[in-house]
Protein backbone atom coordinates (compact mmCIF):
# COMPACT_ATOMS: atom_id res chain seq x y z
CA UNK A 1 0.00 0.00 0.00
CA UNK A 2 1.43 3.61 -0.75
CA UNK A 3 2.53 5.26 2.18
CA UNK A 4 -0.53 8.30 1.07
CA UNK A 5 -3.50 6.04 1.03
CA UNK A 6 -1.81 4.19 4.02
CA UNK A 7 -1.99 7.22 5.58
CA UNK A 8 -5.80 7.50 4.35
CA UNK A 9 -7.05 4.25 5.77
CA UNK A 10 -5.51 5.78 9.24
CA UNK A 11 -6.79 8.92 9.43
CA UNK A 12 -10.31 7.02 8.76
CA UNK A 13 -9.90 3.87 10.71
CA UNK A 14 -8.28 4.94 13.59
CA UNK A 15 -9.96 6.72 16.73
CA UNK A 16 -8.62 8.11 20.06
CA UNK A 17 -10.98 7.33 22.84
CA UNK A 18 -11.08 9.26 25.84
CA UNK A 19 -13.24 8.16 28.79
CA UNK A 20 -14.36 10.40 31.68
CA UNK A 21 -12.17 13.36 31.21
CA UNK A 22 -11.66 15.92 33.80
CA UNK A 23 -9.72 18.59 32.32
CA UNK A 24 -11.30 20.09 28.99
CA UNK A 25 -8.06 21.35 28.61
CA UNK A 26 -6.74 18.06 28.83
CA UNK A 27 -9.04 17.12 25.79
CA UNK A 28 -7.39 20.33 24.00
CA UNK A 29 -4.19 19.06 23.98
CA UNK A 30 -4.91 15.48 22.96
CA UNK A 31 -6.74 17.11 20.00
CA UNK A 32 -3.49 18.79 19.25
CA UNK A 33 -1.48 16.14 19.77
CA UNK A 34 -3.48 13.94 17.41
CA UNK A 35 -3.65 16.09 14.57
CA UNK A 36 0.40 17.25 14.36
CA UNK A 37 0.16 13.75 13.52
CA UNK A 38 -2.28 13.31 11.02
CA UNK A 39 -5.13 12.21 12.72
CA UNK A 40 -8.39 13.49 13.31
CA UNK A 41 -10.88 11.24 14.88
CA UNK A 42 -11.67 11.47 18.70
CA UNK A 43 -14.44 10.17 20.55
CA UNK A 44 -14.96 11.34 24.11
CA UNK A 45 -16.81 9.26 26.90
CA UNK A 46 -18.73 11.13 29.48
CA UNK A 47 -16.23 14.32 29.32
CA UNK A 48 -17.02 15.94 32.63
CA UNK A 49 -17.38 19.84 30.76
CA UNK A 50 -17.64 19.63 27.05
CA UNK A 51 -17.31 21.57 24.64
CA UNK A 52 -15.37 24.66 27.16
CA UNK A 53 -13.22 27.07 25.99
CA UNK A 54 -10.34 25.65 27.51
CA UNK A 55 -10.13 22.76 25.11
CA UNK A 56 -9.87 24.96 22.36
CA UNK A 57 -7.35 27.14 23.64
CA UNK A 58 -5.27 24.28 24.34
CA UNK A 59 -6.11 23.00 21.30
CA UNK A 60 -4.03 25.56 19.66
CA UNK A 61 -5.80 25.65 16.29
CA UNK A 62 -6.61 21.76 16.08
CA UNK A 63 -10.59 22.88 16.93
CA UNK A 64 -11.47 20.54 13.57
CA UNK A 65 -11.26 17.74 15.65
CA UNK A 66 -12.62 19.08 18.39
CA UNK A 67 -16.06 20.35 16.49
CA UNK A 68 -15.86 16.78 14.71
CA UNK A 69 -15.33 15.03 18.27
CA UNK A 70 -18.03 12.41 19.06
CA UNK A 71 -19.41 12.49 22.57
CA UNK A 72 -20.71 9.42 24.11
CA UNK A 73 -22.41 8.41 27.63
CA UNK A 74 -20.25 5.08 27.98
CA UNK A 75 -17.14 3.06 26.37
CA UNK A 76 -19.28 0.64 24.62
CA UNK A 77 -21.09 2.88 22.48
CA UNK A 78 -17.68 4.42 21.51
CA UNK A 79 -15.97 1.08 20.45
CA UNK A 80 -19.06 -0.66 19.10
CA UNK A 81 -18.36 -1.18 15.73
CA UNK A 82 -14.22 -2.03 16.60
CA UNK A 83 -12.58 -4.60 15.83
CA UNK A 84 -9.49 -3.72 17.60
CA UNK A 85 -9.51 -2.22 21.14
CA UNK A 86 -6.01 -0.97 22.99
CA UNK A 87 -6.57 0.45 26.31
CA UNK A 88 -3.59 2.72 27.71
CA UNK A 89 -2.76 1.21 31.01
CA UNK A 90 -0.29 2.38 33.92
CA UNK A 91 -0.23 -1.24 34.59
CA UNK A 92 -2.16 -4.15 34.62
CA UNK A 93 -4.31 -4.69 37.05
CA UNK A 94 -5.23 -8.81 37.48
CA UNK A 95 -6.71 -8.57 33.96
CA UNK A 96 -5.73 -11.31 31.68
CA UNK A 97 -4.70 -8.71 28.63
CA UNK A 98 -1.88 -8.72 26.70
CA UNK A 99 0.27 -5.60 27.12
CA UNK A 100 1.80 -4.00 24.14
CA UNK A 101 4.68 -1.23 24.08
CA UNK A 102 3.85 1.90 21.90
CA UNK A 103 5.87 0.47 18.79
CA UNK A 104 4.07 -2.57 19.02
CA UNK A 105 0.59 -1.32 19.50
CA UNK A 106 1.12 0.92 16.64
CA UNK A 107 2.17 -2.03 14.51
CA UNK A 108 -0.80 -4.57 15.24
CA UNK A 109 -3.00 -1.35 14.83
CA UNK A 110 -1.86 -0.65 11.40
CA UNK A 111 -2.05 -4.18 10.62
CA UNK A 112 -6.01 -4.22 11.66
CA UNK A 113 -6.39 -1.70 9.58
CA UNK A 114 -5.08 -2.54 6.22
CA UNK A 115 -7.40 -5.72 7.03
CA UNK A 116 -10.29 -2.78 6.94
CA UNK A 117 -10.88 -2.73 10.66
CA UNK A 118 -11.70 -0.02 13.03
CA UNK A 119 -9.35 0.09 15.71
CA UNK A 120 -9.79 2.12 18.88
CA UNK A 121 -6.81 3.84 21.62
CA UNK A 122 -8.50 4.17 24.99
CA UNK A 123 -7.29 6.47 27.50
CA UNK A 124 -9.16 6.70 30.82
CA UNK A 125 -9.82 9.49 33.40
CA UNK A 126 -6.31 11.38 34.15
CA UNK A 127 -5.99 10.24 38.11
CA UNK A 128 -7.48 7.12 37.79
CA UNK A 129 -7.09 5.52 34.51
CA UNK A 130 -9.52 3.39 32.96
CA UNK A 131 -12.07 1.85 35.02
CA UNK A 132 -11.53 -2.15 35.76
CA UNK A 133 -14.99 -2.59 33.74
CA UNK A 134 -13.54 -0.47 30.90
CA UNK A 135 -10.13 -2.51 30.81
CA UNK A 136 -12.49 -5.59 30.29
CA UNK A 137 -13.84 -4.17 26.91
CA UNK A 138 -10.47 -3.77 25.48
CA UNK A 139 -8.78 -6.74 23.85
CA UNK A 140 -5.14 -5.47 24.53
CA UNK A 141 -3.39 -3.41 26.70
CA UNK A 142 -0.53 -0.45 25.19
CA UNK A 143 1.61 0.28 28.29
CA UNK A 144 3.89 3.45 28.07
CA UNK A 145 7.50 2.26 28.84
CA UNK A 146 7.88 5.19 31.66
CA UNK A 147 9.89 4.90 34.72
CA UNK A 148 8.66 2.96 37.47
CA UNK A 149 9.96 5.38 39.75
CA UNK A 150 7.80 8.22 38.31
CA UNK A 151 5.27 6.97 35.77
CA UNK A 152 2.95 9.64 35.96
CA UNK A 153 2.20 10.94 32.11
CA UNK A 154 0.06 13.85 31.47
CA UNK A 155 -3.07 12.42 29.71
CA UNK A 156 -2.18 14.24 26.30
CA UNK A 157 1.52 13.04 26.63
CA UNK A 158 0.58 9.97 26.71
CA UNK A 159 -1.86 10.41 23.38
CA UNK A 160 1.03 12.20 21.61
CA UNK A 161 3.08 9.22 22.22
CA UNK A 162 0.78 6.63 20.78
CA UNK A 163 0.26 9.45 18.11
CA UNK A 164 3.80 9.21 17.43
CA UNK A 165 4.23 5.22 17.23
CA UNK A 166 1.20 5.14 14.61
CA UNK A 167 2.44 8.12 12.15
CA UNK A 168 5.89 6.28 12.49
CA UNK A 169 4.33 3.41 11.78
CA UNK A 170 2.66 4.82 8.48
CA UNK A 171 5.93 6.22 7.37
CA UNK A 172 8.33 3.35 7.88
CA UNK A 173 6.35 2.24 4.88
CA UNK A 174 7.91 4.77 3.10
CA UNK A 175 11.06 5.03 1.12
CA UNK A 176 13.83 6.91 2.81
CA UNK A 177 13.55 10.44 2.53
CA UNK A 178 15.89 11.91 -0.53
CA UNK A 179 18.63 13.15 1.25
CA UNK A 180 20.46 16.26 0.61
CA UNK A 181 23.95 14.06 -0.51
CA UNK A 182 25.21 13.43 -3.98
CA UNK A 183 25.74 9.75 -4.97
CA UNK A 184 28.54 8.08 -2.92
CA UNK A 185 32.17 7.86 -3.09
CA UNK A 186 32.94 4.71 -4.85
CA UNK A 187 36.04 2.35 -3.15
CA UNK A 188 38.27 3.53 -6.72
CA UNK A 189 37.42 7.26 -6.23
CA UNK A 190 37.99 6.73 -1.90
CA UNK A 191 41.48 5.06 -2.48
CA UNK A 192 42.16 7.43 -5.15
CA UNK A 193 41.63 9.99 -2.73
CA UNK A 194 43.61 8.41 0.06
CA UNK A 195 46.48 9.01 -2.29
CA UNK A 196 46.09 11.90 -2.80
CA UNK A 197 46.02 12.62 0.73
CA UNK A 198 49.28 10.66 1.31
CA UNK A 199 51.29 12.47 -1.50
CA UNK A 200 49.97 15.78 0.11
CA UNK A 201 50.79 15.41 3.54
CA UNK A 202 54.40 14.14 1.89
CA UNK A 203 54.35 17.59 0.43
CA UNK A 204 53.47 19.95 2.99
CA UNK A 205 56.17 17.96 5.33
CA UNK A 206 53.85 16.67 7.86
CA UNK A 207 54.89 13.27 8.72
CA UNK A 208 58.58 14.84 10.27
CA UNK A 209 59.93 11.47 10.63
CA UNK A 210 56.70 9.98 12.19
CA UNK A 211 55.35 7.01 10.75
CA UNK A 212 53.23 7.97 7.85
CA UNK A 213 51.54 4.62 7.65
CA UNK A 214 49.79 5.06 11.53
CA UNK A 215 48.91 8.78 10.88
CA UNK A 216 47.09 7.19 7.19
CA UNK A 217 45.50 4.49 9.09
CA UNK A 218 43.85 6.42 11.22
CA UNK A 219 42.43 9.24 8.65
CA UNK A 220 41.43 6.31 6.27
CA UNK A 221 39.02 4.97 9.63
CA UNK A 222 37.92 8.54 10.07
CA UNK A 223 37.31 9.40 5.91
CA UNK A 224 35.42 5.87 5.69
CA UNK A 225 33.24 6.53 8.84
CA UNK A 226 31.91 9.77 7.31
CA UNK A 227 30.86 7.89 3.92
CA UNK A 228 31.98 10.30 2.07
CA UNK A 229 30.10 10.94 -1.13
CA UNK A 230 31.37 12.76 -5.23
CA UNK A 231 30.80 15.89 -4.08
CA UNK A 232 32.31 15.83 -0.75
CA UNK A 233 35.34 13.94 -2.44
CA UNK A 234 35.82 16.91 -5.20
CA UNK A 235 36.13 19.28 -2.14
CA UNK A 236 38.53 17.27 -0.42
CA UNK A 237 41.03 16.99 -3.39
CA UNK A 238 40.67 20.58 -4.51
CA UNK A 239 41.52 21.40 -0.84
CA UNK A 240 44.98 18.51 -1.67
CA UNK A 241 45.57 20.32 -4.77
CA UNK A 242 45.69 23.87 -3.40
CA UNK A 243 48.08 22.57 -0.41
CA UNK A 244 49.95 20.82 -2.95
CA UNK A 245 50.26 24.13 -4.99
CA UNK A 246 51.14 26.24 -2.14
CA UNK A 247 54.10 23.65 -1.27
CA UNK A 248 55.50 24.01 -5.05
CA UNK A 249 55.89 27.40 -4.84
CA UNK A 250 57.15 26.88 -1.48
CA UNK A 251 59.83 24.44 -2.60
CA UNK A 252 60.54 27.38 -5.46
CA UNK A 253 59.13 24.96 -8.35
CA UNK B 1 26.72 -2.98 28.56
CA UNK B 2 23.55 -3.89 30.66
CA UNK B 3 20.02 -1.95 31.04
CA UNK B 4 20.50 -0.30 34.12
CA UNK B 5 24.41 0.99 33.55
CA UNK B 6 22.90 1.83 29.94
CA UNK B 7 20.17 3.57 31.75
CA UNK B 8 22.43 5.05 34.32
CA UNK B 9 25.04 6.04 31.75
CA UNK B 10 22.46 7.88 29.64
CA UNK B 11 20.64 9.99 32.73
CA UNK B 12 24.45 10.95 33.60
CA UNK B 13 25.30 11.98 30.25
CA UNK B 14 22.71 13.43 28.42
CA UNK B 15 20.92 16.64 28.93
CA UNK B 16 17.71 18.99 27.71
CA UNK B 17 18.21 22.24 26.91
CA UNK B 18 15.82 24.88 26.70
CA UNK B 19 16.49 27.85 24.71
CA UNK B 20 14.77 31.26 25.53
CA UNK B 21 11.40 29.47 26.87
CA UNK B 22 8.59 32.16 26.84
CA UNK B 23 6.23 30.22 29.09
CA UNK B 24 7.84 28.75 32.58
CA UNK B 25 4.49 25.98 32.35
CA UNK B 26 6.70 25.12 29.33
CA UNK B 27 9.53 24.13 31.55
CA UNK B 28 7.16 22.44 34.17
CA UNK B 29 5.64 20.16 31.55
CA UNK B 30 9.19 19.41 29.94
CA UNK B 31 10.51 18.40 33.50
CA UNK B 32 7.53 16.33 33.95
CA UNK B 33 8.48 14.93 30.44
CA UNK B 34 11.81 13.47 30.68
CA UNK B 35 11.21 12.69 34.29
CA UNK B 36 8.52 10.15 33.31
CA UNK B 37 11.06 8.81 30.80
CA UNK B 38 13.86 8.42 33.52
CA UNK B 39 15.97 11.18 32.41
CA UNK B 40 16.93 14.33 34.61
CA UNK B 41 18.99 17.06 33.48
CA UNK B 42 17.74 19.74 31.94
CA UNK B 43 19.44 23.17 31.12
CA UNK B 44 17.46 26.57 30.81
CA UNK B 45 19.46 29.19 28.53
CA UNK B 46 17.76 32.74 29.06
CA UNK B 47 14.24 31.36 30.46
CA UNK B 48 12.11 34.81 30.11
CA UNK B 49 10.59 33.79 33.66
CA UNK B 50 12.10 31.30 35.93
CA UNK B 51 11.74 30.00 38.89
CA UNK B 52 7.98 30.51 38.01
CA UNK B 53 5.08 28.96 40.51
CA UNK B 54 3.29 27.97 37.04
CA UNK B 55 7.02 25.78 36.18
CA UNK B 56 6.40 23.49 39.36
CA UNK B 57 2.21 23.41 39.28
CA UNK B 58 3.15 21.72 35.53
CA UNK B 59 6.21 19.90 36.40
CA UNK B 60 3.93 17.80 38.64
CA UNK B 61 6.09 16.37 41.11
CA UNK B 62 8.96 16.26 39.16
CA UNK B 63 10.50 19.30 41.72
CA UNK B 64 14.18 17.69 41.59
CA UNK B 65 14.29 18.35 37.66
CA UNK B 66 13.50 21.77 38.02
CA UNK B 67 15.61 22.05 41.24
CA UNK B 68 18.56 20.98 39.70
CA UNK B 69 18.51 22.85 36.25
CA UNK B 70 20.95 25.01 34.95
CA UNK B 71 20.52 28.47 33.69
CA UNK B 72 22.77 29.98 30.94
CA UNK B 73 22.72 33.43 29.49
CA UNK B 74 23.38 31.74 25.76
CA UNK B 75 23.62 28.18 24.11
CA UNK B 76 26.91 28.36 23.73
CA UNK B 77 27.66 28.40 27.82
CA UNK B 78 24.80 25.18 28.03
CA UNK B 79 26.88 22.71 25.70
CA UNK B 80 30.36 24.03 25.57
CA UNK B 81 31.38 20.26 27.10
CA UNK B 82 29.07 18.63 25.08
CA UNK B 83 30.42 16.18 21.54
CA UNK B 84 26.97 16.08 20.74
CA UNK B 85 24.41 18.60 20.07
CA UNK B 86 21.37 17.74 18.21
CA UNK B 87 18.63 20.95 17.30
CA UNK B 88 15.00 20.14 17.12
CA UNK B 89 13.99 21.80 14.27
CA UNK B 90 10.69 22.14 12.65
CA UNK B 91 12.62 22.06 9.15
CA UNK B 92 15.80 23.21 7.68
CA UNK B 93 16.10 26.48 6.95
CA UNK B 94 18.97 26.49 4.70
CA UNK B 95 21.25 24.88 7.19
CA UNK B 96 23.37 22.36 6.02
CA UNK B 97 23.29 19.77 8.74
CA UNK B 98 22.01 15.88 8.71
CA UNK B 99 18.88 15.75 9.70
CA UNK B 100 17.30 12.92 11.75
CA UNK B 101 14.10 11.29 12.79
CA UNK B 102 13.84 11.35 16.17
CA UNK B 103 14.34 7.60 16.36
CA UNK B 104 17.74 7.38 14.26
CA UNK B 105 18.82 10.46 17.08
CA UNK B 106 17.80 8.43 19.96
CA UNK B 107 20.38 5.86 18.33
CA UNK B 108 23.71 7.66 17.25
CA UNK B 109 22.80 9.72 20.90
CA UNK B 110 22.90 6.25 22.62
CA UNK B 111 25.56 5.75 20.29
CA UNK B 112 27.67 9.04 21.78
CA UNK B 113 26.34 8.63 25.17
CA UNK B 114 28.37 4.37 25.59
CA UNK B 115 31.53 6.44 23.45
CA UNK B 116 31.77 8.56 26.52
CA UNK B 117 30.28 11.82 25.23
CA UNK B 118 28.26 14.22 26.70
CA UNK B 119 24.73 14.71 24.53
CA UNK B 120 22.64 17.39 24.33
CA UNK B 121 19.07 17.57 22.84
CA UNK B 122 18.44 21.33 21.85
CA UNK B 123 15.16 23.24 21.62
CA UNK B 124 14.49 26.62 20.84
CA UNK B 125 11.63 29.15 21.72
CA UNK B 126 8.43 28.18 21.72
CA UNK B 127 6.88 30.39 18.85
CA UNK B 128 10.46 31.37 16.76
CA UNK B 129 12.42 27.55 17.44
CA UNK B 130 16.01 27.72 17.67
CA UNK B 131 17.50 31.13 15.99
CA UNK B 132 19.78 30.45 12.88
CA UNK B 133 22.96 31.36 15.30
CA UNK B 134 22.05 28.71 17.53
CA UNK B 135 21.08 26.14 14.30
CA UNK B 136 24.65 26.85 13.34
CA UNK B 137 26.46 25.62 16.87
CA UNK B 138 23.99 21.82 16.42
CA UNK B 139 25.48 19.22 15.05
CA UNK B 140 22.68 17.34 14.06
CA UNK B 141 18.67 18.24 13.35
CA UNK B 142 16.04 16.11 14.61
CA UNK B 143 12.77 16.07 13.09
CA UNK B 144 9.74 14.87 14.10
CA UNK B 145 7.68 13.82 11.35
CA UNK B 146 4.53 15.53 12.29
CA UNK B 147 2.08 15.90 9.46
CA UNK B 148 2.65 19.51 7.37
CA UNK B 149 -1.02 20.49 7.33
CA UNK B 150 -0.26 21.36 11.23
CA UNK B 151 2.72 20.97 12.69
CA UNK B 152 2.28 22.69 15.69
CA UNK B 153 3.79 20.30 18.52
CA UNK B 154 3.44 21.53 21.73
CA UNK B 155 7.42 22.12 23.41
CA UNK B 156 6.94 19.64 25.70
CA UNK B 157 5.00 17.27 23.61
CA UNK B 158 8.23 17.59 21.00
CA UNK B 159 10.09 17.25 24.12
CA UNK B 160 7.96 14.26 25.44
CA UNK B 161 8.27 12.13 21.74
CA UNK B 162 12.30 12.65 22.09
CA UNK B 163 12.84 11.22 26.07
CA UNK B 164 10.42 8.34 25.01
CA UNK B 165 12.71 7.18 22.01
CA UNK B 166 15.65 7.71 24.26
CA UNK B 167 13.88 5.43 26.61
CA UNK B 168 13.16 2.75 23.92
CA UNK B 169 16.76 3.40 22.78
CA UNK B 170 18.30 2.45 26.05
CA UNK B 171 15.40 -0.32 27.03
CA UNK B 172 16.41 -1.83 23.38
CA UNK B 173 19.39 -2.76 25.28
CA UNK B 174 21.70 -2.50 22.05
CA UNK B 175 25.41 -4.25 23.27
CA UNK B 176 27.55 -1.33 23.00
CA UNK B 177 30.70 -1.90 20.15
CA UNK B 178 33.79 -1.72 21.99
CA UNK B 179 36.25 1.29 20.18
CA UNK B 180 39.73 1.67 20.34
CA UNK B 181 38.95 5.71 20.06
CA UNK B 182 40.13 8.73 21.83
CA UNK B 183 37.90 10.83 23.80
CA UNK B 184 35.15 12.72 21.73
CA UNK B 185 35.93 16.24 20.34
CA UNK B 186 33.97 18.42 22.21
CA UNK B 187 31.87 21.21 21.17
CA UNK B 188 34.46 23.92 22.18
CA UNK B 189 37.51 21.66 20.27
CA UNK B 190 35.26 21.24 17.50
CA UNK B 191 34.23 24.79 16.41
CA UNK B 192 38.53 25.14 17.07
CA UNK B 193 38.60 23.19 14.62
CA UNK B 194 36.08 24.62 12.02
CA UNK B 195 37.89 28.20 11.87
CA UNK B 196 41.61 27.00 11.80
CA UNK B 197 39.84 24.80 8.87
CA UNK B 198 38.74 28.32 7.22
CA UNK B 199 41.44 30.13 7.80
CA UNK B 200 43.70 27.52 6.32
CA UNK B 201 41.22 27.68 3.22
CA UNK B 202 41.65 30.83 2.75
CA UNK B 203 45.53 31.01 3.57
CA UNK B 204 46.28 28.19 0.30
CA UNK B 205 43.53 30.31 -1.82
CA UNK B 206 40.70 27.60 -2.16
CA UNK B 207 37.95 29.63 -2.34
CA UNK B 208 39.14 31.44 -5.82
CA UNK B 209 35.76 33.87 -5.74
CA UNK B 210 33.55 31.31 -4.87
CA UNK B 211 31.42 30.98 -1.83
CA UNK B 212 33.14 30.36 1.51
CA UNK B 213 29.77 29.62 3.02
CA UNK B 214 29.01 26.89 1.26
CA UNK B 215 32.04 24.99 1.41
CA UNK B 216 32.48 25.38 4.89
CA UNK B 217 28.76 23.83 5.35
CA UNK B 218 29.72 21.06 3.53
CA UNK B 219 32.84 20.58 5.04
CA UNK B 220 31.16 20.79 8.33
CA UNK B 221 28.37 18.69 7.73
CA UNK B 222 31.04 16.13 6.54
CA UNK B 223 33.74 16.65 9.73
CA UNK B 224 30.32 16.32 11.95
CA UNK B 225 28.81 13.28 10.59
CA UNK B 226 32.72 11.63 11.84
CA UNK B 227 31.97 12.01 15.50
CA UNK B 228 35.88 12.92 15.42
CA UNK B 229 38.00 12.09 18.60
CA UNK B 230 40.47 14.18 20.16
CA UNK B 231 43.87 12.34 18.48
CA UNK B 232 41.52 12.99 15.26
CA UNK B 233 41.41 16.41 15.72
CA UNK B 234 45.05 16.78 16.43
CA UNK B 235 46.22 14.71 13.63
CA UNK B 236 43.98 17.14 11.06
CA UNK B 237 45.01 20.53 12.95
CA UNK B 238 48.64 19.48 12.51
CA UNK B 239 47.81 19.13 8.78
CA UNK B 240 46.05 22.23 8.55
CA UNK B 241 49.99 23.91 10.27
CA UNK B 242 51.14 22.63 7.94
CA UNK B 243 49.36 23.12 4.86
CA UNK B 244 49.35 26.85 6.21
CA UNK B 245 53.10 27.22 6.94
CA UNK B 246 53.57 25.69 3.28
CA UNK B 247 51.37 28.73 2.15
CA UNK B 248 53.85 31.53 4.05
CA UNK B 249 56.48 30.02 2.57
CA UNK B 250 55.02 30.80 -0.91
CA UNK B 251 54.36 34.07 0.21
CA UNK B 252 57.45 34.89 1.00
CA UNK B 253 57.17 35.62 4.56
Amino acid sequence: MNQAVLADEVLRKLRFVLSHTSHPGNIGSAARAIRTMGLRRLSLVSPEQFPHIDAHVLAAGADDVLEAAICTNDLPEAIADCSLVIGATARLRGVALEEWSPRVAAARALDAITAGCEVAFVFGNERSGLSNDEIKLCHAAVHIPSDPSYSSLNLSQAVQVIAYEMRMAVLSDAPARPSNRDIPASSVELEGFFEHLASTLRDIDFHKGRSERTIMQRLRRLFLRASLDQRELRVLRGILADAQRMARLARGD
